[in-house]
């Protein structure tokens, strides 16, 4: 049995959605990040970063949202969820999600987590941050639109950890200022997505 | 035959020094960033991220130094450079670098590419990011030190795609106003990496 540390709102949806999706058996763990219990010492002695996705397995902890899917990819493979057998698609993948860990995440967290980068209590400059997140939103969903999707799928006609990578993330866009209506095939990737039972399911759960 | 695309003083080390310890063949390509050549219609035809790194492949370019760590590891395995049969153990590598790649790097990123985040005329926030760096990087170094580093390689006693990438980064900590010898263990494994003669010869052609 895995135990799956997650907060609403955050990254961790993407992990959920494959580990859900793929039957995996797991005990889903809720963090409430306005009460700061990331940086409870109970979960620190779990995941010392203070963050989610965290999980737990027989043999350790597990973090990053990249590393997590194609673990979940490999551990059930019989949800197909990443080309485990081509090093090149598989990289492709992992191109992909990285894409979104480090530099589209990054751009959302400028708004509304800016102190990681200046002093907290420096107002402009976490507010010069904030203002630029629906432009460096945009412009990646302008990339991803244009030159990464592949459709009807983000790697084509299989479904892979990716679609719910970005769906996680295409969900933020709204929040961010940006009407995702901007990109057409990032949009209908969204309703194919959230016609998922595994992605109904979770996300329900998110939101309660 | 691969197609490496790097230019010094960038992540790109990490890879390329992958490709060389595997004894991959591959033709390394330097892009000069002062002269902007990485914004150059002819590069952003190989790789419209603008950035570095970018291997050229038969079939295709991949980018992502997350992603090409363990595509070189998959691709040359007799070089040992990842845990391939071992899940749990290649997602630790994976986090290992995911946590580089999304934490780390972004850190570093705020002293000298602030822009990204806010708009560039904004001079007193650029100031304010890149006033933190030291303090971002320190507390990064400090959960590699004493959380994340198994020693005497970053996964143990084996090397691994996770160690170039390390030396690329804390090969940062200076420039970022941050005495590596703060963090014992990145520091012996510092010189570690750099009597490897793999590291010394793409080193050498990095600094020329």
């Amino acid at each position: 049995m895995l135990t799956f540390w997650y907060a609403p709102g955050t990254c961790a949806l993407a992990t959920h959605l494959a580990l859900e999706y793929a039957g995996a058996p797991y005990e889903a763990k809720r963090l409430d990040f306005r009460k700061g219990e990331q940086r409870s010492p109970e979960y620190l002695r779990i995941n010392p970063k203070g963050r989610v996705p965290a999980l737990v397995t027989e043999r350790g902890v597990l973090t990053e949202t990249t590393a997590l899917l194609q673990y979940v990819a490999q551990v059930f493979p019989q949800a197909g969820l990443a080309p485990l057998d081509d090093p090149f698609a598989l990289a492709k993948m992992n191109a992909f999600n990285g894409y979104l860990a480090s530099t589209v995440h990054v751009n959302h967290a400028h708004k509304l987590r800016g102190y990681r980068w200046v002093d907290e209590g420096d107002e402009a400059a976490l507010a010069a941050m904030m203002k630029k997140v629906p432009q460096t939103m945009a412009d990646s969903f302008t990339l991803i639109e244009e030159q990464m999707f592949q459709g009807p799928w983000v790697l084509g006609e299989r479904l892979s950890t990716s679609d719910f990578y970005l769906y996680t993330l295409a969900g933020w866009l709204e929040g961010d200022g940006v009407d995702v209506q901007r990109f057409p095939r990032v949009a209908d990737h969204m309703r194919r997505a959230e016609a998922l039972p595994a992605v109904q399911k979770v996300v329900a759960q998110h939101k309660a």
